[in-house]
């Protein structure tokens, strides 16, 4: 097994990273930027180090000054966390080149999945169903207007580089598109080094169903379900659900094991999420592969029981699958995770601050992952992603009860947070009645503008 | 419900209430002794109040002063955690005399368990099991040594006046005997101000399984199954787990039946755990009731995902079971739970000081419940319980290795603590095969100076 692991992140995935390590017996070593200093998780690892000032891409995203630090300290392991350089093949070779092992899926595997349009022609070349789209896009008008109508209007441009939503713009008729297409373009290439385009059809109010999986180096991969992650803002993840209510089990069970199947074709390996789009008929359309560990993994642990950070390090290590994981995995309950923002609740702009006070709820089922304590700061230099809050119940009634009553025992001042943007989810009749897409978010915010209104009057 | 409730009690279990109360939207008001007044949760109360010095009597046992607070706050509730005044019948009156709540079951059933021959005559009138035993002794040599005889030794000389092991003597033969009902009245009246005195035969290695049960006060009785408790040093509980392991089941639930008839009958209301020993035959002995929370209720909580504290709030209230409770209420896994005390894991002695490092595991199924932060101090004045840490996993083998994982990444610094106990115990083999009774925890210690002789050798 490892012996030393650097984790390469900030916040709550690096103080999820640095207690799976300690649970495993693996000595470890914390980074951090200028601006995070102070924060309570380096307390936890065995060294820390210094990687340079508050701006990411003079620390967290650094990929010399981590190296630096990886040779310094001589661990053999590198845990990426999420973000930051997770799906960075480049960095992954670097690490592999300097002998330590990086915990995430092989560097091929990061470079296949980061490129959309080869990740897709990858999935659908094995039987994976997409949903109406081009090829890449030649940098060409005519090219673009005929792919774009040849799929129908409305489209979704979108980078084939990268992902995050960065770049990504509807287009209703062929002018739309042209612009679009050039605002992508610029985009794309300033975020991710790559001007590559590719269009889909616009769903319009798509359901988010994604699956996770693990794999081992040895052939081996299997699926721990499935989540709903449909409630978003700047398509972001809010608040994420495992297992998707709503839909016919049978439906998720065989998409699960359709995706398990291609990838096992593949000998894809250590952890992924697959991401689609229910297409309201049965479909769960591919949309993209996500070669880490997810932030909203917890829902998934909470009803498989199972320790995703501790197999995903297992099975970097070169552990087999079957050793890992129980012969069989059922689900258990319901599980609901809101992601708590520093951030106004109705614009979703960050809101930074200080944590001047900081309380947690708890009891049976309840789970807070922080990277933050009672006066910390929440800086404008990167996600303001305070906590993730998990419940996990006997039934989905149960855990949006749960929920509401761990959000009501929760307490951050200093910043404004997104807490009543998530109680007005809670509340929100389609929610509660599981019929979620994506352009649910939205309405609720229309909601609260509409009661805010209301009581000023 | 209730609009504002006093916590009269310190560290984790006025955390686990404040959070609870919380979640249900009720006001809290906290107290607190000299020795406390930086502890955290402190923080998380809407009021607070000094209470006295660090001297327990001066200050969580000082009724005055409690209900001078809850007069002040004009609080219309009172949860008293446990230990301290949680079963003080008294006091329990004196907080209904002022008008408010006692969130406990009702004065006259505190006062009836609280006195232990009367407990276990109301319990055997109704059909619970007995183990031989006297009634009260009278205060007389040969009445003492013929109830002694026609028990037959050993036996166990007991206060009836109050519980915690304090005042308990085995007896080998008469000689020890008179001794020990000397020392034992003497001890009795001291600390519970009341001398009587009653016998039990001695079971040599007795198991300790006690049934939680929930009641409203229209009648209903539950149980919520059982929980195992015979991992004890100095007679206090150190690791409880849900459900009993290596014992049938059918047995189990047949004796869980007959307590909830049993009190049912009685019309015993609100919360209350009633402790068997197991003969090993299929029997479950009455030994006493609690008549409040228990320490170890989160396992409980675990296995059958219903919070114990806020349906205790809501019991006390006046709702009706069928409100509180789920129709059904299952078995889920298993859970463990450790407590993490400051004290010589060989010696059992607290082990005061400053936390001056403080780190919790996290991971699917490991919660934490503690009332000290980073930089608290465990004083000697209270019972020097640090933590609890309990894991929830599929079955009993992967909840004792979620445990020693979560074990071995908790950091405490700055007193002894008592987690190499546990994970000697974890890895005891009688302990893995669930062959527990309250003498293995002596052996775990045999085992572990062994270990360290040989080590200095």
């Amino acid at each position: 097994m490892f012996d030393k692991v650097l984790v390469a992140n900030r916040g709550a995935v690096a103080a999820r990273v640095l207690r799976a390590l300690k649970q495993l017996g693996i000595r470890t070593v914390a980074v951090y930027s200028e601006a995070d200093r102070d924060l309570p998780y380096l307390a936890w690892a065995d060294e820390t180090r210094a990687i340079g000032p508050a701006d990411a891409r003079a620390s967290y995203l650094n990929q010399d000054a981590l190296l630096a630090v990886l040779a310094e300290t001589r661990a053999d392991g590198l845990h990426p966390g999420y973000g930051f350089l997770a799906e960075n093949a480049g960095f992954a070779r670097r690490v592999a080149a300097q002998g330590a092992g990086f915990i995430g899926p092989g560097a091929d595997w990061i470079e296949a999945m980061g490129h959309k349009t080869r990740a897709r022609d990858l999935m659908a070349a094995r039987g994976m169903p997409l949903g109406p789209s081009s090829g890449l896009l030649d940098d060409d008008d005519e090219a673009s207007l005929a792919a774009a109508r040849r799929i129908g209007y409305p489209v979704l441009v979108k980078p084939a580089g990268g992902g995050g939503g960065i770049g990504m713009l509807a287009a209703h008729d062929d002018a739309q598109l042209l612009a679009a297409v050039a605002q992508a373009r610029s985009l794309s290439q300033r975020s991710f080094g790559c001007a590559d385009l590719y269009l889909e059809r616009l769903v319009e109010r798509p359901r988010h169903i994604e699956f996770q999986v693990l794999a081992d180096r040895h052939g081996n991969v299997r699926h721990l379900y499935e989540r709903e992650c449909s409630v978003q803002r700047r398509h972001q993840k809010v608040v994420e659900e495992a297992s998707a209510p709503g839909l016919p089990r049978a439906a998720l069970d065989a998409a699960a094991d359709r995706v398990t199947r291609i990838l096992a074709d593949m000998r894809y390996d250590v952890i992924g999420t697959v991401e689609t789009l229910y297409d309201g008929a049965g479909g769960f359309n591919f949309l993209e592969m996500n070669t880490r560990l997810q932030v909203e993994h917890a829902v998934t642990e909470a009803v498989t029981g199972i320790d995703l950070v501790q197999a995903q390090v297992r099975l970097a290590w070169g552990e087999r699958l079957d050793a890992v994981l129980p012969s069989s995995i059922g689900l258990n309950g319901h599980a609901i995770e809101a992601r708590i923002y520093a951030e106004d609740p109705l614009r979703f702009l960050p809101s930074p601050g200080p944590l001047a006070r900081l309380e947690w709820p708890s009891g049976p089922g309840i789970r807070v992952e922080t990277g933050y304590a009672q006066g910390s700061r929440v800086t404008p230099y990167y996600d303001p992603m305070i906590a993730k809050l998990i419940v996990h119940a006997e039934d989905r009634p149960r855990a949006l009860a749960a929920l509401e009553e761990a959000l009501r025992a929760t307490v951050v001042e200093g910043v404004k947070t997104n807490i009543p943007f998530v109680l007005a989810l809670l509340r929100n009749e389609r929610f509660v009645n599981a019929d979620i897409d994506t352009g649910l978010a939205a309405e609720v915010v229309r909601d609260m503008k509409t009661a805010a209104a209301a009581n000023a009057a």
